[in-house]
């Protein structure tokens, strides 16, 4: 049944015009938005020319980050913002990564549950992404279909990961303001955080603060945070909240616009976006590069082959390389 | 006095012809490998031409890895473990890969206090590296530092990691053999493993096993162990060690070599190889194009240029990148 679905929203799609197709993505269409994200995910051809057309209407959404670890309550804190901004009537998308999970169709499944309590409500949109692929990576993925998000007109674009690898600190390193969601209890107290995370937080959301552990949480953040410099004027905020009883969200909210204010006034936000563009444009290089030199079946076939020869020791890899220039010039 | 010693290797090394640099290498020679691994580490051109005549001489070290989180005891437990070998009368490279500490200088400090155990053992060479680079990942670094280790007749070489993110587990996954160290009482169960790590363990080594809760953390590894499907026939091991006492050394070495003979048995490490050399020819690649199109001062400039068109959304990305490549063709 749902696969059935798919697949009439994907001949549908297929058989417009990608500009009237990217049309229907401008204007908040639902399908033409699904379907687009999927043509972003699967790499298809059509996928960057929707892209190209669509990208002189972005940039005008605010893009938040949240992550944390697995049972810090991430997609419920998720799920009671972008209700609260929705009271607020901005149109809201929220993607939830989970490079963890090998399953999208659970993935879709999970989608289907959170929709619900959002049904009818054309300007929230929510999208998972689970699977990883071998030549693109999942932060390249993520930050496409933000895009589209933000040509589709949503005005809070809020991405959830897991925080676990590298990937995810990528993934995080897109939005505007990152926030770092902690519990008590959970035995991630400070020390062991993840490397990396503690740099790149905004915002530290201490969720579930009606558990015991959570006043002593608050003042080992506190006295972390006490001997942080201010990253361009700002001291990190910790916000005390219970999603699952609605508890703190308005002040988690507040201290996001602040946040926005505060960089707005600034500049920094822009400089941000050149530092991060630089990233993106390397990517796409090298992207481009692989898909000309080492695409399809023929590619793979190559490359397979050289790997042997270089595994046996009968090739050093930088002739190997050279080969392969050598073959396809760009 | 340190950096004059260098500058004095680095003058030397400069002079001499790239075929006679390779030559000392092969023969061991300490500080002819110490400034080949300089160059590969900053990505000097003589380091391509160095590792391209080298290379034939290569893939006769058998690679162990060992990761890990901060205090449970790696460098001590790689060094005991280097030890041994050493009494087998086997040449030893350790490669030390911390990329959490931004000082090289420490590790070079860190590198002097490990080798006084060794001190004037010409075969057994220590070596660290801290710093991650922006265009060429420490993966690939600590690979080709491998390569030439191997060429030097090093006949086992450990790689020690602290396990924290995708880098560290691409840079164990380099490893013919992969051990994960796990200690009682750190907090570090078996939930809290790091994404990823679990699954491409060969060996766990529970270290400082004389402390409480040694038995019940061995308890939840075997639970856990039982659970999973051997893999090519090798179902990972638990070796229990106190590696400040020097005990289970011998055990851990014993386990590693059976590792080895049955993977040489059964041709599997052949394989692993083929796809191991498939993905380090797509890196090179991509580190190739990087260069050519975006190296040198020029480059970044219009990197950096195109990217401030982009964040202004003045230009599309995928025209920047068409300039790129236009600018400057293969």
């Amino acid at each position: 049944m749902c696969s059935l679905v798919r697949r009439e929203a994907f001949q549908t799609m297929m058989a417009i015009p990608v500009e009237e197709w990217a049309g229907l993505v401008r204007a908040g269409e639902v399908r033409a938005l699904s379907r687009a994200i999927t043509a972003v995910e699967n790499h298809e051809p059509a996928a960057e020319e929707l892209l190209r057309r669509l990208f002189p209407f972005t940039g005008k959404a605010y893009l938040s980050g949240m992550t944390g670890a697995p049972g810090t309550g991430k997609s419920t804190l998720v799920d009671r913002l972008a209700a609260f901004y929705r009271k607020r009537e901005e149109r809201v998308g929220v993607i939830a990564v989970d490079p963890t999970s090998p399953y999208t169709g659970g993935a879709i499944l999970g989608d289907r549950i959170r929709m619900q309590g959002h049904a009818g409500d054309a300007d929230m949109f929510i999208r998972s992404m689970a699977t990883r692929g071998f030549l693109g990576g999942l932060a390249r993925t993520t930050a496409e279909v933000a895009l589209l998000l933000d040509a589709a007109g949503k005005q809070q674009l809020i991405i959830e990961t897991v925080g676990v690898g590298q990937d995810e600190i990528d993934i995080v390193r897109l939005a505007d303001c990152v926030m770092v969601v902690m519990v008590p209890g959970l035995g991630d107290d400070i020390q062991n955080m993840k490397a990396g995370l503690m740099e790149i937080a905004d915002i530290f959301v201490l969720n579930k603060s009606d558990r015991e552990g959570a006043d002593r949480l608050q003042q080992q953040l506190d006295a972390m945070l006490s001997l942080v410099m201010p990253r361009d004027g700002w001291h990190p905020l910790v916000v005390r909240t219970v999603a699952s009883e609605n508890r703190g969200i308005d002040v988690l909210a507040a201290t996001i616009d602040k946040f926005r204010e505060h960089f707005a006034a600034r500049g920094e936000r822009e400089l941000k976006h050149v530092e991060y563009w630089k990233k993106r444009l390397v990517e796409l290089l090298e992207a481009r590069v692989l898909d000309k030199f080492l695409g399809g079946a023929a590619g793979d076939e190559l490359l397979t082959q050289l790997a042997k020869e270089v595994a046996g020791r009968r090739m050093d890899p930088f002739t190997a390389v050279n080969q392969i220039v050598a073959k396809s010039p760009i």
